[in-house]
């Protein structure tokens, strides 16, 4: 690639870490801030989230849900309410305890998650079967008193959006679970170019409260799993612990069923541990806060910034794009839109305008296009398509080439120690054998897939008869 | 208009304040939660205020802006970099002293608003006058412990979006200041069709910590004001305080100029006590979720659905309509959606079809206008504007109509007993004068206009020489 006139980061192979926390740096995407774990979230990253809200809020939207906002505190007491919702919680939750200057008579804990005030605003405002199902849906951040940080995968406070439905029937709210699983794995192939396993937890992975959790998991360059997001189905667990009940066509109360399911700003690591190299970021397009950066050659040359503005009016119609016409070397502008993962540069110059072309520059690749100027309209939206494509096909080979069979242990460990990826392995169904699997080979259950396979009779850890194919991993 | 089908709300003119919190509750905009002073905005509200947050948030990136996301603590210690700062936000912030399980070192209050954290950010990026301007922008929630709340107008969380920038010049920054409560004073007038008057605060009433707060203050319809969004200069206090310095073109150290300006989930409020009235919300068109609602006639006789879902499918393309083909009343359909106040009912029964017409009837006013079938892509953004700009000239008119002068104590006392509104009278100057008429007349001091006029010579409270006419009333 381009001459290298930034400083360099460190190598992804090198210090897998190092290269991470770097390119958060480099691309000015998160800063630390003065609040252990807290971070701030760089306007580069915050316009990759807004289009990821966007996509997301239309598809939400599209599917009947609607926005609202709930409060940022819970009392204890309320939390409390659901027994396996508060043992899974309280550990990781910051405690409010003065308002003012005044002690408060019951602490409130900052939400980590707000199934519980929608809980209770459900149980207030439905009454009959014609106020079903309610779907509602918010964006905020929540707070988890975490140990160990990280910018974007694990951190203090997070935005996210988490999604609450309550409905008549089983079946409709086990829908509801499946279909906004369907929604996150659109926005993270069709959109992230982020290829995705789908499937369910296990019991000891599984949302406290909650009756099943599915999940997406997302594979990252050095091998660790990623999960991208969860859609839980919460029965009636809830629903009977806050009194959620209506009366249905025959004016029986009944408890409602109830569906829970989000996404975070994780998925911007996602982006920086799947796409990402050695010179910085690598941005999928559908989600690029540029798609397309113009760096004019010999730009004090008569007539190369005349043109370079008239590409960029005539680009901005179809793309996100801005023109760099500081008076920076070229060399180094190229290094700093690949530290900042501009899926396309267009470079222009006076041989260009006298020859009616212009170079395009491929992010993912490195590979270099020269395109007549009066084609862009079309030949621009195509290499956008054609770079998520690759993006997406790169990742995919990825999971491909780091997924594993095991039908022992010994194979089981000797793959963890040895490769890095998923590993597919037979399961009892005993959470003893998830257990001493993750003691013995560092790996967590990740999901019991959609897709089944049958790789073997027997579990891989006890040895008894197992009809659960479970893929494993590392995980963030 | 409408006969009566659902329960009737509060009168306006015999109980302002019943009224405005049966709105809040019939029209389903907010509702209280378990905490104190919280309150949950539901789904219709909530639209209200995305359409506002997409509107203001065009108008900021058209103007260059960007967003971000900061913490949602401030450690103690940073709170009290700025001596007036902390001064002004102590007594109302809400304070975390435990995460996890254990206490924290130093506590940590939920934001009340972010300049320390974004002083703090701006002291560390930006290091040369090339690095500026940086204008950034925040959605999100605050939190002020208050005493007494009200839904919307005064609530212990809110949302908000907050501006913090920072110039190379007092110039500029005092032109972002300008500029940006200029956004807001179109906001107000252009979208919410609520009619402003834009001034500067008073010393005593200014932002703790800044040297000028700009402010656009409305009038609800019992009299009282309410400041709408304020912009703040300023200046190089909090620059000093947090060390935020740049080097200029010749390599000196400088400090910045710093503006931040906001507006908040109160406008909702606002809207409620401008435009509502005994039949309900009414709902500026520009931010209505809903701003047709098609009410079909005797839907039971053939055709008649089949023609209302055809006209929901036109005027789709250009307005954001329903169709409540349920089998409620139409009398009843026609209470609901005036208590929502949206701006315009379509009514469609076998005699319109036939006539080839609808009959659309305006919230505003109960004016019904039969129009034929053929122009409604033109008739019906006309008339959507036609009620933007009645509902502006309304309020606009309750404005002039209760705006009276004063040239001493006795008129001003006399104004406020028997009258509403906002009194005009000339200032001395003098913190002790704007105390003193606070505590007779029960009215403070709500902004030095910038349309100025000359009254009298001397100051209403002391008698003095005075220069500067005020607008003065009871505020929310």
């Amino acid at each position: 690639m381009s001459k290298k006139m930034v400083e360099q980061i460190t190598s992804r192979d090198e210090d897998f870490a190092q290269w991470y926390t770097d390119i958060v740096k480099k691309a000015e995407l998160a800063d630390y801030s003065s609040v252990r774990g807290c971070m701030i979230i760089r306007p580069y990253a915050y316009a990759m989230w807004e289009n990821i809200q966007s996509y997301l809020d239309k598809r939400f939207k599209e599917t009947g849900h609607q926005n609202v906002y709930m409060p940022l505190f819970i009392p204890e007491s309320l939390l409390q309410k659901e027994k396996d919702h508060i043992e899974g919680f309280a550990p990781e939750v910051a405690w409010v305890t003065h308002g003012g200057n005044e002690e408060l008579t019951e602490k409130l804990c900052v939400r980590p998650t707000s199934e519980t005030l929608f809980c209770e605003h459900y149980a207030k405002i439905v009454q009959s079967y014609k106020d079903l199902p309610k779907l509602y849906n918010q964006w905020c951040s929540v707070v988890r008193w975490e140990k160990t940080t990280r910018p974007f995968l694990r951190t203090t406070e997070f935005l996210w959006q988490e999604g609450h439905t309550i409905h008549e029937t089983k079946k409709e709210a086990q829908e509801e679970t499946t279909r906004m699983l369907n929604v996150y794995s659109d926005l993270c192939e069709k959109v992230l170019a982020i290829p995705v396993l789908k499937g369910q937890k296990t019991d000891s992975e599984k949302f406290a409260g909650g009756e099943a959790t599915y999940t997406i998991e997302a594979l990252m360059h050095d091998g660790k799993a990623l999960q991208a997001g969860t859609s839980h189905y919460l029965g009636q667990n809830f629903a009977k612990s806050f009194g959620m009940q209506y009366s249905d066509k025959e004016g029986k109360l009944q408890y409602v069923y109830q569906t829970s399911w989000g996404v975070t700003t994780r998925l911007l690591g996602a982006i920086i541990m799947v796409h990402g190299d050695d010179n910085g970021l690598v941005v999928p397009p559908r989600i690029a806060p540029t798609q397309v950066i113009i760096v004019p050659i010999a730009q004090h040359k008569e007539g190369v910034l005349d043109k370079a503005n008239e590409l960029k009016d005539r680009i901005a119609k179809f793309a996100r794009v801005k023109l760099d016409d500081s008076d920076k070397m070229a060399g180094w502008k190229f290094s700093e839109y690949e530290m900042k993962g501009v899926p396309v540069r267009l470079e222009v110059g006076p041989k260009d305008i006298e020859k009616n072309q212009v170079v395009l520059v491929r992010r993912d690749s490195g590979e270099k296009i020269i395109v007549s100027m009066d084609n862009l309209e079309k030949d621009i939206p195509d290499l956008l398509d054609k770079i998520h494509d690759g993006m997406f096909e790169k990742a995919k080979n990825l999971i491909e080439n780091n997924t594993n069979n095991a039908v022992n242990m010994e194979e089981f460990k000797d793959i963890m120690e040895n490769k890095i990826g998923f590993v597919k392995a037979m399961w009892c169904g005993d959470a003893k054998c998830e257990e001493k699997i993750k003691e013995v080979t560092g790996a967590s259950s990740r999901c019991i897939p959609f897709e089944q396979e049958h790789i073997s009779d027997t579990c891989v850890c006890c040895g008894k008869k197992a009809d659960k194919l479970v893929y494993w991993g590392k995980a963030y």
